[in-house]
């Protein structure tokens, strides 16, 4: 940690900020500069506040130069974190992992009916929302505890592992008894209480980035999961807000190399919502898997425009067939492929 | 709510949409246009989901008209919202409320001498954190329950109402029993579960704008509260994320105006976290109040350098007299003023 | 100057950056840290460019700590700029100036009858555009040549001075010619050669902030003016670019402190474009010289509905008198005042 | 174009639209709703001015529903842009074109060795700055005629061809006197008048979006080039603003298929300037390349640590080959190739 002082800083108010970097238990080191004198701190390890550094008179920055997060880190961990889900799929390893069917489970047709198809076309992942966050609370808000056993009917019948989102502390429990992955929405990233309590959970947590989140941000966030002793993350890109109305978020690709340079952790990416235009999913699932992502997360639904969610970002079995077909050679291309379930190689769709 | 198809959509493609309309429950109107067709919902009250006509082919757009939200909007109720506090103060009214203290409550000697001197200095409400948001989970998290007691305390002492912040829905009715004001922070502006049970709660709610939250986006939230019940909500403009590092956030000032236009609910600024630097809160607590602010959330310590979080952000209290005799008069230019708890004619500042 | 190493770098990949500092004329200091080293940079007098050490093997980061501009800081200059105007007026001094007009110069019924009234209700410029920078090529691009005669003629019946905007070096001594003030846009506040070309010009230069440009963007973009020799510099907040459709753009009001803090120069505030919606401008302008700027810019025209560009903006006069009504208010309560001509008292409106 | 009323707005308040409407030229046609009245325009044909009906009273908002471009749209020019290049090389067909060289022309010496290199690896096109826009006065500004002379060498020694940028209206006839390809950057997409002489220029022009411009402002800038009678327009993402500062700008990659599906002209990427990291160059042109980008630029010193600009960017030689290498194989698994020029079959890396 660096502290700049003020242009005009007296040899005073130096002092007073190397005392109280001493009081912290740190050891403080002056540089004199041409314009300014900067303070280091020596022996910080990662969890100094720099908001009490900030309230000294005269010190103008404070500037971060070890990292704010520990276990999360690259250094803390050097090799990749794999999290193997029942159905013997690994995430974080050369498979690329796809997730993919409906924004939210609508009735036993749909959901089997839809996890049949992604099987058939390679997936190994069902996602589908039980639990729903909706910006307006007159739009559907999910079936609840009913989809939630539809979820596992459509799992036992196509050995499909399940991804489902949990809202609050209640229901993750719930959440957590079926899901094999939980999935934290974007909107609740820094919803701390939640993320406690997933890192008390024994299932492996699907972190989604918020719309605003810096990667610093959303790391911080997988750190509360990991402090509480859950090892297994997975990070998700899924679009930040934008100027652009184009789309309906600006998928942020970059943040693929760039966790996999400060963190060991795995990450997807969705550009079901990282774009919000159907067209848009099939070449951002190809960008993102040459960008490096362990994985992708597509809304499939067998019938979009009946969708009672996000059907205008859903896409059809025969465009995600398509979609299926492009990201394994683009996988290939890169010395991967797209990761099956244990028994996929054995049977067909139906299993 | 206006369906704007592709310019290649054939009648065909335009009948089905009026058919999905008309499933729907509502009118179809098409428009025929120089470059292509729309087709406009007549009967929309406002509870319409885009998505699935979004979903349908050949559907370029789905544009509304309507506005998403009900109870919240100038439409739905004409006249202001004033929200009374116990101690007399309205928000909402001609009285400019000023909200002071310190980020989180430290101590009973810390959070009892700001309070003495934030009321003698003309504020009306004391706020301060007892379970703390934090980016980190290695940073100061509040006192939890102790820090409720505290402020109690404080209350009884100063005759000032408390407004503090509730994190999730187990720690709310805690929060509920001491608070004045519950607040909603920024990071759980859409945290659904915790704006429901705000929504049954009897207490008013502060609620804070989302980082990257529309205004759009805060008015639904502010519905869901409204909708379960709960008609005292106060609206806060904390910041947005922008491109620049100058500041902490962008604080958004033209919200102001812009909620008073489109709701009924009071709004109120905060220059500390919007932005984050201490020399910045006196010109944008006056900037706010020209704007048009109910009122204010400002950050004071007794001793800033050493507060356990934000320092950087707080005043002191010889600061924050100077910012209340300016905002004093910029109220009286506006034709308002500073709002006092009822019986602060009468005493001094120890009551 | 700090340059943070990557945490496994070696002495010899330290040793190579103290090498490449010292090559540079520079004095490299290591300071060995908890995590990883850093090398601080003696002597840097603003001018030490940041990519060719980012080049360097190992190199996590540099960070700036001296300013990258130089002319136009506090540090170089304490007391602030005051630019004066042929008709007496000052900007930058204790007085608020506003100027005020249509978007764009469209015959000389509508500019002299504008003028007139902007006049009468205390504006002490008159803008105006002869030629338009428009997003598309087949919108109203200005008279040209003959709206400046028209501003000229404006001029010569009111006493108002004149700012208006050069697109390009071709034009520029053709506006410089006529102008007391020549504006460079928002578009164009990165295109340096009419940024030198301004420098070389005797006129004071108005330069509007970009769509997104940082504060310190901004700074350097008048740097490049003041290098050429012209100090009358004034910075203009018309509003960044933002995720939010509601207005046309966000208004950064917190600019003006951080200019002030920053910077000698004034700093002026246009409301009009900073929001785009009529019933914003009066809000923020409030606002506006709460936060303290030394002036404002005002779209108004005689009959907003027919004006050939930015007509949702635009006040009419009486809309634009209740503005400058409030805004004295504001000012005085800040100890400031509205800004008259030289011969503004002796007067009335038609002068 | 649909232009909504607000919901209070008086059948005289409505008819005053269709009045103006007419006067415009178009027939104006009434939607009555559930909240509020709408009036769609028939007839506009894309050059219809929105600022003036905004400015008629009771009007809350206009939505444009044609598109405001022309020339550059698919709907005007169904078949894609093809731009040929002398050495043979085409943008816009099957092949990924790669232009790679320095950000600046240095010496004889840099750019002749450089462009060897790059074009031994596979590169068609040799880039490199001879005049170079900088955010500060005081850094490098280019060899300006000296390294355009020292391009055409390059040129002469390797069969590449040559994209350079020009600043302004004055040196754009020096500039496309020796490029094959003249780039106009970020900081100057809205400049106009330089706009409009390159579109009197014979040289295709590779235009780089602004770094907030929308995918409508960058289509609207090309129409002012195609409109003064240039077709060879090549359009470039290079990234946008962004909150995060992990990267220098946010890469934006969406922009690709949202431009296929808009406009008719290529589209190329820039993962230099649109990360700003070297390490996150690789895995971002892979991605550009799999979203469908029809091309690459990328920045390449000889001797990164050296480079006067941008050496944080820029790769080394035997980091080129490598991207190249995995661009390739990219390319190909999209059924594409990287392009090589005329007679590349033929000779060695020397030529």
């Amino acid at each position: 940690m660096l502290i700049v002082m003020e242009r005009h800083a007296s040899a005073e108010d130096v002092q007073r900020v190397i005392s109280v970097v001493g009081e912290m238990g740190y050891e403080a080191r002056p540089i004199p500069g041409h314009q300014r004198v900067a303070v280091g701190v020596v022996g910080n390890d990662g969890r100094l506040d720099a908001a009490r550094l900030l309230g000294i008179p005269k010190v103008l920055e404070v500037i971060h130069v070890s990292q704010p997060y520990k276990q999360v880190s690259r250094e803390w961990r050097e090799e990749p974190t794999v999290v193997a889900l029942p159905n013997g799929v690994e995430i974080g390893g050369t498979g690329v992992v796809v997730m993919a069917g409906p924004c939210a489970v609508e009735s036993a047709e749909q959901i089997l009916a839809t996890a049949e198809r992604v099987r058939a076309a390679g997936a190994s992942v069902l996602r589908g929302g039980a639990f729903k966050p909706r910006s307006s609370p007159y739009t559907f808000q999910g079936l609840g505890e009913e989809g939630l056993e539809l979820l596992a009917l459509a799992r036992e019948r196509t050995g499909l592992a399940i991804v489902t989102e949990a809202l609050d502390v209640e229901t993750l429990p719930l959440v957590a008894r079926v899901a094999d992955i939980v999935q934290i929405g974007a909107r609740n990233m820094q919803n701390y209480s939640l993320l406690k309590e997933a890192g008390r959970s024994s299932k492996p947590v699907l972190l989604k980035r918020g719309m605003a989140a810096t990667i610093h941000d959303l790391l911080l966030s997988a750190e509360y999961i990991l402090k509480e002793g859950n090892p297994s993350v997975i990070l998700c890109e899924r679009g930040v807000r934008s100027f652009d109305t184009q789309t309906r978020n600006l998928l942020d690709l970059t943040a693929v190399p760039v966790v996999h340079k400060l963190s060991h952790l795995p990450i997807i990416a969705d550009p079901s919502h990282g774009t919000g235009v159907r067209d848009k999913v099939r070449p951002m699932a190809r960008a993102a898997v040459a960008a490096g992502a362990d994985g992708l997360l597509i809304e499939v639904h067998v019938r979009p425009e009946e969708a009672l969610s996000d059907g205008a970002q859903s896409l059809d079995p025969g465009e995600f067939e398509r979609l299926m077909e492009e990201v394994d050679s683009i996988a290939r291309a890169m010395g991967r492929h797209v990761a099956a379930p244990a028994g996929a190689a054995l049977g067909g769709s139906g299993v």
